[in-house]
């Protein structure tokens, strides 16, 4: 089974490719897909949707792992991270109903077994989880590859997997 | 020229179509597209995505205008407010480059010739421009022929009209 995780951005927008059989996870790819500052939204929102269709179009994954957003500060950085993000989920949603959304700290107690673990102890933990000899760069990918993770994670406990 | 304004949201998507020969305008239709609340973000983004797509392969407008977002308060609300304006301004790109962005204020100095005018003002003033017995209801309908009616004048403006 192939899940890809995806972490939302206007500018930089991170996926992670993992396999899994059910008990180990693996990594396929990883890496972001970027957007230029002096192009115009709706350009950059259509780079979006273009590269996430290519993404799918190329891994062909079985379920689709989406962080969601929280913020508590700058109103303006989140409805355009959230436009963003909205342009993921359509087309997401246009290519599978095995679409899920995670929240940091799903994503975080899934990884590390501890829901407020910093940056790094996530990054370490997907390092160690994929059998990499580095953490993943950039952060944006490693937090991708952490939502498919935990998505892997999820699905295993939910029984869906014959765990033998 | 047709011109499709629309008033962003996730739950409920004004919109509305001005034809202008440069000088006047006139509405041909507004309405609005609603998604329910029971039903999952991503589904919600998709119906906002094939209504948009929808309204634009059955009016073919000329150019497309779609108001700004600014919140001072509630960020879960923009957050979600930004997918759906993301999906949006998506669903526009992919079928024009004649997309334009527009602020409450600078659709209010257009419609009114007043930048903080207040809600009742833009309809009553939109109503009048219009020509119409009522003022269009629902309120996202009026405010979507608002923007349309922003962006008519604004190309007037530009000198892009031949005005005789």
């Amino acid at each position: 089974m192939l899940i890809l995780g995806i972490d939302p951005g206007l500018a930089t927008i991170g996926f992670g490719v993992v396999s899994t059989d059910g008990i180990r996870v693996a990594s396929v790819e990883y890496g972001v897909l970027e957007t230029p500052a002096k192009v115009r939204t709706p350009q950059r929102l259509m780079m979006i949707y273009n590269g996430i269709e290519r993404l799918i179009g190329h891994y062909e994954p079985d379920a689709i792992a989406v962080e969601e957003l929280f913020f508590s500060r700058n109103v303006t950085t989140a409805i355009s991270v959230g436009e963003a993000r909205g342009v993921i989920l359509v087309a997401a949603a246009q290519h599978t109903s095995n679409l899920y959304e995670y929240t940091p700290m799903q994503i975080k107690q899934a990884v590390t077994g501890y829901g407020k673990a910093d940056k790094k102890q996530v990054q370490l933990m997907v390092k160690t989880l994929l059998n990499l000899k580095d953490i993943p760069k950039p952060d944006d990918a490693a937090d991708a590859l952490a939502v498919a993770i935990c998505h892997a994670y999820s699905y295993r406990m939910s029984g869906e997997f014959k765990i033998q």
